[in-house]
């Protein structure tokens, strides 16, 4: 990171606030009290009159308040996540007001297990009681009081930062308009905790360690070395390793036959643990991992959907394809139980190399994700409007056809379904693109609109016009949703392209109570003809592939789909046969004239 | 695993040898002498009077020359591989002469870095010599000088033992008729020498390890535990943790807000490390890892190719689809390499929860892969013939079509291809299902014959009957092999279920003389007519599927397939259409009356 303090926040400086008296102190989860609690936070830009534009931003376990900018001129680097706060910057201090804190039981500023016990005039040690997720964001809490924050417009972090983010949202549903977990879960898996334990283990078993009561001697080093060689190797991907090192060996050409470091990424590791003991503290180390390691929304809940059931602010859930550490399937998880509990929810699947450190890396894709998605909630909050005019996909209605969608949105047949959809309903829209049609259905109908679509950028884009989509392939499955969750929906011109049709179709017909399915008709006279014919796969408009490359997997035509509708109990209650250009119905011999068509259909 | 001596080879007893004496020590790799060495290994099964069915078992980190049966009546547990070495059992001790023995360094029995050093009287410690793979098998080859077996049917190995086995391939290329290597890979990858490296860290960082010297005192517990949780956490999948322990405490049903250990997973690793600390040596642990470190085909031959370009025998690859410590895809690395090399290889990616300790685990289907493999390879030593009669899939030829080929295969093209392939020449076939072409060429026209098929069952299947199989999705490419390295390409039944047919053909067109396609005709009269008066997706016998559930996904002609081939510059040099029944070609209109083709092209 180079340093520019120019384009950054500038010179900023940890503030120290106590939070907790130690005449009051504050219950702890485990039962224990625990008081006085200073607490240390950062704030950048400036908190506006209406007090509507404070985001907090919660750090991840070697983090610290300090997010952006620079603590003195001379600072070598700026605060460990200044690629996304600053100003222009996706979480811009231009028009936000930022605010960061050192968690409870850390070891930069905020009470931990290393500071000193006024009971005992000692370092805590492990007397310190063990903390919890849901303690460390009580004692956010107090510090905003402490502020006067009485509402954030958006909660955010990364890693053990949306770990706090999750319990934000649950803890004071009310309290903020967004909430945005990036890279995270609501409980590790057994993996995880393995490779905690292991760290505690090495911590818990040097040499030095003494109980936590280390400070007037050697600190326990080695094991907190340990612990944080084991941490870097899950924050990497196998794929980032590769390319970072490889089996590259670091001065010799040849083995030297000797123990020593001599791979690349050893000395890697070997640095990254020298730097880390320097900075952090063991007993923190330990404290951090444990409530990481405690932290199951469903085992306090009762279910993770039960823990989301209060929550009332906009979810936007982010994961890395290659973060083994924080899995995509474990944010989906997340996506799953909010969709059921019909939560408001983006989620984005970005591809990335980087593994779990990608929160920190990915600068590009997550700062537009974001981005977008803080300022559309802050456009919705002032304006109560939920499209972004200026983003929104049908803002020019001349537009031309989204790249990635070209050749299988024909425009015309979304004319057709909007006029098929009743005002203030709930539509899903799978495969919905650019989110195109959901704008307008918004923006003409009042729909409560919500989109499914496997382009990452595409979904980026939905975000960033206030569009809310979830980053799925839909051949997957919308078990998320419970039965008759939507009014209507809608799969539009994607059908064809579909490897088990019958298996989607009937799951929309469970989780809405209409369908509505366009469809490029295979038996148009000019299909029909071109085989007859030229004898050759036919190519019309509506379906402008050569045999060997068209993404169509599947050709049907009106009459197969009747069939399929009465074979699988589907009620049709329109069936509206259309040319290429308009939606003036066909009305004689649709299936050999009709172009393309829109189907409604119900259970029976 | 349960106590069965009588389905064992029973009670075994490790021998001790002194392959070299200390007057004329051994050169290592590293440069240094060492002697005398004395290595135990143990013998299952009968040498038979041609010498000819010897297997050599070569262990992996953790295991010892004790495979399989009990060392004593009293002994709870038999050896590491029982389950696959015995009598009956896939490597069929009642035909096979077993032998397998502890690796050089290893601490139980074979001369390693805690055995006294002859010229201080103390242990070597950290003055024992760097130990190379190749210097592992070297010894092992001294020993089999001493027991008089001057040739091996097959060396076999998982893991660690994989990579023996790649060596002795190389080193000793006409030393057997197969080798087979499990779960392994040619060089470990960045994130594993990492593992290693951290591991080390913890055994040499340990108070106790004292540079080796620990045997009169406590030894290096602590830092040999965590080396071993660590490889723990890497032998389990993700998936398997989870089954296994998921976030299940050991015995509380709440948490206990203490540092002990208390999820499940925690106790097992505590248990996996203290069983491993009685039974294993910290420097053992670290002259192991290193020489799996330091195993690097690439870097010591010039390149993976290089490296197999003297081998002689047949390869077996396998590796389990969960394994993230030495992965499917370093394993497809090897069998990309021998491939290139025009060797003998078969390849299977087991499809297994276990991670990597599946090759212990995967009982059942590693079995009959492995079993498969060494009957066929010594079927083909004893009687020079490649297929075994009764496991071919043609060898009744009024056989039902083979289930997972239902309908995907139209057996009539199989005649005609046949018939249009030379005798003795090299031939690739690609989703060649259980082998049945294959298997009439090498048995009517003694060509060479390869596979490529997806189906895990099939490729075992093949492997069964004596063909050579690769497992893999075609679409992956071919890269592997030279231009021009078949002189034919077979194609059959397949081209229409392909994602991108243009790629594949462009890419057998590379590796092979002659392209063999068979396909069914889309623009038969039938399909033609069909959609012309029924208006729907046709159905015939070629093509017997419903619109949604096809596997087809691509339609063409034989006009389409001229079109495309002009088009992609590919010479059609013979065109045959032919019926549903019969290889009579079609003679009159054949695009129009022909249900399938045959054509055979080359490159212009």
């Amino acid at each position: 990171m180079d340093r520019d303090i120019k384009n950054s926040v500038g010179i900023v400086e940890t503030q120290i606030v106590r939070v907790v008296e130690g005449d009051a102190p504050l219950r702890l989860k485990c039962g224990k009290d625990l008081g006085p609690i200073d607490v240390a936070y950062e704030t950048y830009g400036e908190l506006n009159e209406q007090k509507d534009n404070a985001i907090l931003i919660c750090h991840a376990l070697s983090g610290n308040a300090h997010v952006a900018g620079y603590n003195s001129p001379d600072d070598r680097k700026p605060g460990w996540w200044d690629t996304m706060v600053g100003p222009g910057k996706p979480i811009d201090t231009h028009r936000y007001f930022v605010i960061c804190s050192n968690f409870l039981g850390g070891c930069s500023g905020t009470t931990g297990p290393s500071e000193v016990n006024p009971a005992t005039g000692k370092p805590y040690g492990l007397d310190f009681p063990i903390i919890t997720i849901e303690d460390t964001i009580n004692v956010q809490k107090l510090l905003l009081d402490k502020l006067g924050i009485g509402h954030l417009l958006a909660v955010i972090g990364g890693s053990m930062g949306g770990m706090q983010v999750l319990q934000w949202s649950i803890a004071y549903p009310d309290f903020m308009d967004a909430a945005l977990c990036i890279a995270s879960t609501t409980r590790l898996n057994a993996q995880s905790i393995a490779f905690d334990a292991v760290g505690r283990n090495a911590i818990l078993g040097d040499v030095n360690f003494n109980h936590g009561q280390y400070h007037d001697g050697p600190v326990p080093g080695r094991g907190l070395g340990i612990a944080r060689m084991i941490g870097h190797i899950t924050y990497l991907s196998e794929e980032s390793m590769r390319a970072k090192f490889g089996r590259q060996l670091r001065t010799a050409e040849n083995y030297n036959y000797e123990f020593d470091s001599e791979f690349s990424v050893e000395t890697y590791l070997d640095h990254q643990s020298r730097t880390f003991i320097e900075r952090f503290d063991a007993n923190c180390y330990l404290y951090v991992t444990k409530a990481m390691d405690y932290f199951d929304l469903a085992r306090e809940y009762g279910s993770l959907e039960q823990a989301f059931s209060n929550t009332s602010c906009r979810f936007l859930i982010a994961s890395f394809s290659s973060d083994w550490l924080f899995t995509p399937e474990q944010s989906e998880e997340i996506v799953n139980a909010l969709a059921a509990k019909g939560k408001d929810v983006t989620y984005c699947d970005i591809t990335s190399s980087y593994g779990h450190d990608a929160f920190l890396l990915e600068v590009q894709k997550l700062g537009r994700l974001i981005g977008g998605f803080i300022d559309a909630t802050w456009h919705q909050v002032r304006t109560g409007q939920r499209i972004l005019p200026e983003k929104c996909a049908c803002a020019d209605t001349n537009k031309k056809t989204h790249k990635h969608d070209y050749g299988k949105r024909v425009r015309v047949d979304y004319q057709l379904i909007e006029s098929l959809i009743e005002p203030d309903s709930r539509v899903l829209d799978l495969g919905c693109g650019d989110g195109e049609l959901l704008c307008r259905l918004i923006g003409d109908k009042n729909v409560t609109a919500e989109g499914i679509e496997l382009d990452e950028e595409l979904v980026i884009h939905c975000t960033q016009c206030g569009v809310s989509a979830i980053h799925r392939d839909i051949e997957r499955g919308l078990e998320m949703y419970p039965t008759d969750t939507f009014d209507y929906a809608v799969l539009s011109q994607t059908i064809q392209t579909l490897k088990d049709p019958q298996k989607v179709i009937a799951e929309l017909h469970r989780v809405a109570r209409r369908v509505i399915v366009s469809f490029p008709n295979f038996a148009n006279w000019h299909c029909r003809l071109q085989l007859l014919f030229k004898g050759m796969a036919p190519i019309t408009k509506q379906l402008p592939y050569r045999w060997h490359n068209s993404p169509n997997i599947h050709f049907l035509s009106l009459k197969d789909y009747d069939h399929f509708c009465a074979e699988q109990g589907i009620k049709i209650e329109q069936k509206i046969p259309i040319g290429k250009h308009t939606t003036l119905p066909v009305r004689i011999l649709p299936n050999f004239f009709a172009a393309q068509a829109v189907y409604v259909t119900s259970k029976h």
